[in-house]
């Protein structure tokens, strides 16, 4: 896949210029005839006949970014100063810190915050442990934990490689739920260890996200935790992505004009999230649904295939045995939901498909098939991708949702919060703002959180999940 | 022990005040008559014929601040609204934040901070590991790990009470050493867990800082730490106390005049802070020292006592083999270090004691022996408290420490470099500024932590343990 020029790419080049007419035209033609898009562009000091400027130009690979600086050294009376790339600048000493709410500038402030003062704050929560909720970061902290095997999609890198995404993540939370999350990248694999590690850490976290941990392991890590932790645990791989799936459906069905509970669903790829997200669909009232991997459908007493894998959908879709390829059993569907990889489904085979087929294809970076492809058979498309409309992107779902558990003290993010926060974030678009370009809610719109967050809590005081009213 | 009013037991008070002329002076006397000392006085609101006040007063306890709140309340024409302890809402909702260092406002901002743009910063981990001190938060955060069996003097009060302390540590390391601390108080007692889930927490961490982790568990973890991980591991109870000892003893010689390879050294209490600092003195020079627990002098060969506690004072400390009790072997010594507890020592005790002897009775929140009491007898003495001069507080030692350990990517606080951070604390009062109640810098002055960390960096370099060039 070739990008076009972005930002993910984009560099500052700091450069002399001899200042003379013409000299800022014969640095952007350079730049312009390799492709480098040109954005700011600033003086940074004016030397005697010289001028020091930065010019940040994006690029559309790594490549790209050399191409573009060779091309301004070639430029006479220019002198190359420093190239820095903006991602790599950004994340220089790590994205996020850890800051004292209060200062402590004098003998008053340290007797109140350390020794002697806060003896007596220990010995509160000593005598009732429910006060570590008021009176320690408890009330709002929780941690990322991953260990590193399935980042993004990039695979097992490792803890070391993996705390970018966590750090992110982090500071994500903070951004757009106001969560303290702190990112911790384990040094081990092994689910007995994981399980023990993060129970061990546990006494003074409000919540537990997981991430990036590859399956099976995810499955047990995170169903082990749950029962054995009195804070919420959350995979948000699998749940975050299976509520805005849900999310993006429940406004494209108002789009098509259908009933959930009619429609005909086709899963493609029944790993972590793919399972997560037919488990959604089906307890918000899909009927009829068959997962399919690499032998085709699945249903009750195949033979071969990954037995643990199928074994949900065996038991749970495709009441009607249908066997067949995807090609096959795409024929007559009404949504098809990819969770699977690159160009797995051929455009024409979506001519097959009921009328007004909805299309949710979210491999990353490169889908099932390309919005571009599709257009011409569906009626509703959606990616993970933020260069076509309708982006799944799960920071629709972590920051409020846990907003929600915390603020109420949830001991669990049970099912009934998840659809909870899938309905709230559908409903951050008002009914007649709809369309087939827009079903899910930009990212950036700060309601989305506090929406969440609200039915989140509702859900879990309705389910006698939370410890603390309104 | 009865303190005077501080602001430990501060409370604001906030009270509906009829107007009238000598309304405040009625407060006032009320509040004087039962022993508060008036702090701040605001005004909040005017109502008609009223006005809402903020008085903020010191007690001297708990209960010395109902009384106070009571004596207002008997005041006529006085309504009080409300009292809030200082102290706890100091604490209220935990004392750290964690923050991103940039706004993530725009679809630019997210996908250099998190997908796609990360995943370059990730596999350029991946692909040198050292990367991660680059472009992560390893580069300067630490974790503060407990699990809550000695905090303060309170005991073993388990890991949610604890949480306090460390986050005060957090936040004291941010203010004094600009290090990113975040606290971790765990779920469990067992000293192989302990050693695992550390190690399993640590490949984001740039260093460990141990806590109010009770003896002898506290020298297994922390040794097999150190030897297990290749970042620095203190355990600040011990070597942070030893370090800011040594300090203190430095420039008592000084006004003393006496040479830290003659004096002669009685150490009473011989757990993990008094064998921390009898290690480092005797690493500093002195070579006449003499432990003493409950059963007196410690001594090769001595029947009975913890042989575990006190091994390393029978092999590497009275080599004259002394026999006695503490009040016998302080006859003829130049300094009594206390780490034992409160009121241990007769002042007369002290008389006995070589010329111009040096007494630093640490116990807390009471010292071996009052420094009013020993004031006839002593030419030097410190305490834990912060209401005498000369105290011995280790404030003035784990922010630089970390600060230079991290700086120089140090594998390691070896002995060396608490030497050179003892040194450096040392160094902060000017030769000619020194005397007997100034041989310890304030807390408050900012230039210890900068002193300390740039001799520790040099330190670990001159001992091979620093993996990055200034």
């Amino acid at each position: 896949m070739t990008n076009s020029p972005n930002e993910v790419y984009s560099i500052t080049m700091r450069m002399r210029v001899k200042r003379q007419p013409g000299m800022l035209g014969q640095v952007s033609a350079a730049i312009g005839a390799v492709g480098g898009i040109i954005g700011a562009v600033d003086i940074v000091e004016s030397l005697p006949g010289q001028t020091v400027r930065d010019i940040t130009v994006s690029a559309s690979s790594a490549e790209h970014e050399e191409q573009i600086a060779a091309a301004v050294r070639a430029v006479p009376d220019v002198t190359l100063i420093n190239v820095s790339d903006r991602t790599f600048l950004l994340h220089l000493g790590g994205k996020i810190e850890i800051n004292s709410k209060h200062p402590i500038a004098n003998r008053a402030d340290l007797s109140m915050a350390y020794t002697p003062g806060v003896a007596r704050v220990c010995m509160a929560i000593y005598e009732d442990p429910e006060k570590v909720y008021n009176l320690t970061i408890k009330r709002n902290c929780i941690a990322v934990v991953s260990d590193g095997t399935a980042v993004l999609g990039l695979g097992d890198i490792g803890p070391r490689a993996a705390m970018p995404v966590m750090e992110g993540k982090a500071a994500l939370f903070k951004e757009f739920g106001g969560v303290d999350a702190f990112p911790i990248c384990l040094n081990t694999k092994d689910p007995d260890e994981i399980v023990r590690t993060v129970k061990a850490i546990a006494p003074g976290l409000a919540g537990i996200n997981l991430e990036d941990i590859s399956a099976p392991r995810c499955f047990e890590i995170e169903d082990r935790l749950k029962r054995e932790l009195d804070i919420p645990v959350f995979h948000d791989d699998q749940h975050g992505t299976a509520v805005v799936v849900l999310a993006a459906l429940i406004n494209a069905l108002k789009v098509v004009g259908k009933r959930i509970d009619e429609i005909r669903v086709v899963v493609a790829g029944v790993g972590a999230a793919g399972t997560a997200c037919s488990k959604i669909l089906k307890n918000a009232g899909v009927r009829h649904m068959i997962g399919v991997d690499r032998l085709g459908a699945i249903y009750q007493g195949r033979p071969g295939g990954d037995i643990g894998k199928t074994k949900w959908y065996a038991e749970n879709t495709n009441f009607d045995h249908v066997k067949g390829t995807l090609q096959d059993v795409l024929a007559g569907a009404d949504l098809f939901l990819g969770v699977a990889s690159a160009g797995l489904v051929q455009p024409q085979w979506l001519k097959t498909m009921n009328k007004d087929p909805i299309v949710f294809a979210l491999a990353n970076p490169t889908p099932e098939v390309m919005p571009d492809d599709a257009a011409p058979y569906v009626a509703v498309m959606a990616t993970g991708r933020s260069d076509y409309p309708n982006q799944i992107n799960n920071v629709l779902c972590f920051p409020g949702i846990f907003r929600g558990a915390i603020d109420c003290r949830a001991t669990d993010i049970n099912e009934e919060m998840n659809l909870a926060a899938a309905h709230a974030i559908a409903s951050a678009i008002p009914d007649q703002d709809i369309h087939a370009d827009y079903i899910v809610p930009s990212v950036f719109n700060r309601n989305i959180a506090p929406l969440v967050a609200k039915a989140v809590a509702e859900a879990a005081r309705r389910t006698g999940v939370a410890r603390k009213e309104s």
